[in-house]
């Protein structure tokens, strides 16, 4: 598989506040045509540190391709480091500087002294014409690699990339597809989920394998590559089959979706309904069950009870309950999620009430239990948690685990699950 | 000025869809410290090219940071890679392990063999604990340069960095005083923020200025350098006193933080509470308030009414109300309010009720509108507003103008602002 490396030359992209996101759209083309980025930079507006740059990265990889540094300013030095680069002669070319001017009158403005320095071509290089903007590209063949030189402003980068480069890279290098399959798995630790995929995914190296972990949520992505889409996609199956044996239906999604899409999916497709109660993650359920678009019809609301007395207020907790028990406890869960439910007539009820710190806990509950309380028609049930990190983390992680804890309650019951595998 | 060079490791920040992120953070307190960044690249998951990357970096700056390539799995080799690029040897370190094992008990889980990856050691680094994971980080001293190797996720790095790091470079590198200071304002477009404040700003090149915006959110952040503290602060003063004239209670505060946290900060001063009902925003709202620590003084709670059954029998608006009205109406946004105020006993009630899309909206309240209402001791009012963008968007938007309208009704009576003042 040929691979590309590129460089964003800017010393704007070197401050707190700008990253270089051309790289972005360079990479979803160049891995349409099934090349590969094996790697990145940004540059100050160097000649030497460009020069050195392009040596390194022609040394990584067959094709190179830089953005940016080809204005009219004193500071735009790409054309000189690429001629650094490679030993080559920079020469004054009179079309380009005419179709520069052309630009210029077309627009009744005056053309500076500056743009001149726009005209100097790469001995050998062919010139890509920009039809958005002053600066024309550059194509170079150097040895059996390929250097590109192209403006750095996205609305003339990305025509001439559609329009020209990829023309160029094609016939250079003849595509193979290029194809990726997404496992996603919660509630479970990054090394677990490797432990138990590794000794499969070690095995091959088309695909590749690519592991994600954020808080109580993994992505375990394959990419594979082949002259065809079928062979790519037989490719993938080879790894994923197994992996999908291996961790069963601990995989909450193959396409992508996020946890409460796959949950409102599967209770959609039962006609079933969800309210919640939370305390600790004070909404944060809620706001993402919301998130969803179209949600309405199966997620309906509840209560944020963040105080004691809302408990009681809102949701109808018996206060002997809240004198008997901590509000942070498995009763007081249970008693959320059974109230909710009778309130609201939904088919299920999350509660969510933990210590998500900095301040609170107990000795037996410190920051970081977490109680959920999960009622569905024929059960109620809580399940005692703890989560390190900080208040973001423990209330992020709380949500994971609720959700995913009822995705499997909802999996439970075959007949329904049939009806969804019918449906779906 | 000492310079540094940035590695972020990891093969998914060379799909289209990630950008590397923590070399902005990392940038950010490099400048703070007087020390610039003269480059930066992403590399892949091989031994090989990050001990080149490495290299190269050291050849070119006093500092280099490594993010990322710690954790425990196969594809973790940033430790490898620079033991060849050092050319020293990894030791297992005996009490590392301890400490990460000491981590899994914290949280009852068991610890896998893979884990051990994370115990090597480079040869004379100094282990940076990890509070927040369970990869250490690493600082080497090579020549008269430094390496450090940080985790890559950003709530292990950035207190990595700011508890630890900080002080290791400014020993090394002795600052210049770098003080900045932030006015935060809201509900204003950054444009007009720039209109009002770029003729004060623009007079100054030290302090530097930078605008950032997010969904209605505008950060002005000055950053003056100076011999001594005092003479920074007079710098900073100079500009951020006429603009402070300029956009007076506008700016909800001075000192980063939030607008929850200035609201709850505000309500506490007054002994006061607040509850909230919200419908498309779906707890929103709710988790902005609740995220802010110890705020259970002044946040109650309040209802989810996703659909119109839930306006109804949770927040207990008259039927009729809503035959009459549409779910999405100043009426049903006054109604929500008071009755949540009526219903919780708080100070203030927050309502909101719109059109997030991608579907709904009607000709005249077309996806975007949002209605916020709010309940007060002596006011009951509803303020329409419509915002671009997708349903995020609109959503977050919707919880910023519904917070800095109330914090602007609590600061309308004078005589509780000056109570607030001298108790703040």
């Amino acid at each position: 598989m040929p691979n590309a490396q590129i460089i964003a030359i800017g010393s704007e992209m070197l401050t707190p506040e700008k990253v270089d996101t051309n790289s972005l759209f360079l990479t979803r083309q160049l891995n349409n045509l099934g090349i590969s980025v094996s790697g990145k930079r940004v540059v100050s507006d160097s000649r030497e540190e460009i020069a050195e740059a392009i040596e390194q990265c022609l040394a990584r990889a067959e094709l190179v391709i830089v953005s940016g540094g080809l204005g009219p300013t004193e500071d735009d030095l790409t054309r000189d480091g690429a001629a650094l680069a490679l030993g080559r002669k920079l020469h004054f070319d009179g079309q380009v500087l005419e179709s520069i001017a052309a630009r210029f009158r077309t627009f009744n403005r005056p053309m500076t002294e500056r743009n001149r320095r726009q005209a100097f071509i790469l001995e050998g290089a062919r010139v890509l014409p920009n039809p958005h903007g002053t600066a024309p590209g550059q194509a170079i063949e150097t040895g059996d690699k390929l250097l590109f030189l192209l403006p750095g402003p996205p609305r003339e980068l990305e025509p001439m990339v559609l329009d020209q480069c990829i023309a160029i890279w094609t016939e250079f290098f003849p595509p193979r597809v290029l194809r990726t399959f997404t496992f996603r798995i919660a509630r479970m630790p990054e090394s677990e989920v490797d432990e138990r995929a590794a000794p499969i995914y070690t095995r091959f190296s088309n695909p590749e394998t690519t592991i994600l972990a954020s808080a109580g949520d993994i992505t375990l992505q394959f990419r594979a590559s082949a002259e065809t889409s079928e062979k790519a996609d037989s490719l993938l199956a080879a790894v994923a089959n197994p992996i999908r044996q291996e961790l069963g239906e601990r995989i909450y999604s193959e396409d992508g979706s996020s946890l409460e899409e796959t949950l409102t999916r599967h209770l959609a497709a039962r006609g079933q309904t969800l309210a919640v109660a939370e305390s600790c993650t004070g909404g944060m359920l809620a706001a993402r069950m919301a998130g969803v678009p179209g949600v309405s019809q199966v997620f309906l609301g509840g209560y944020i009870v963040y105080t004691n007395a809302m408990k009681e207020t809102l949701a109808g907790i018996d206060p002997l309950l809240l004198n008997q028990h901590s509000p942070v406890s498995a009763e007081v869960a249970r008693a959320l999620a059974t109230a909710t439910r009778d309130r609201t007539g939904s088919t299920y009820a999350i509660s969510v009430t933990g210590y998500a710190g900095p301040a609170g806990g107990t000795e037996q509950d410190p920051v970081g239990t977490v109680y959920v309380g999960i009622a569905t028609p024929d059960r109620l049930f809580a399940e005692r948690l703890s989560f390190p990190g900080d208040r973001d983390r423990v209330r992020r992680f709380s949500t994971q685990w609720a959700l995913d804890i009822l995705r499997a309650e909802v999996l439970r019951h075959p007949a329904m699950a049939q009806n969804f595998a019918a449906s779906c």
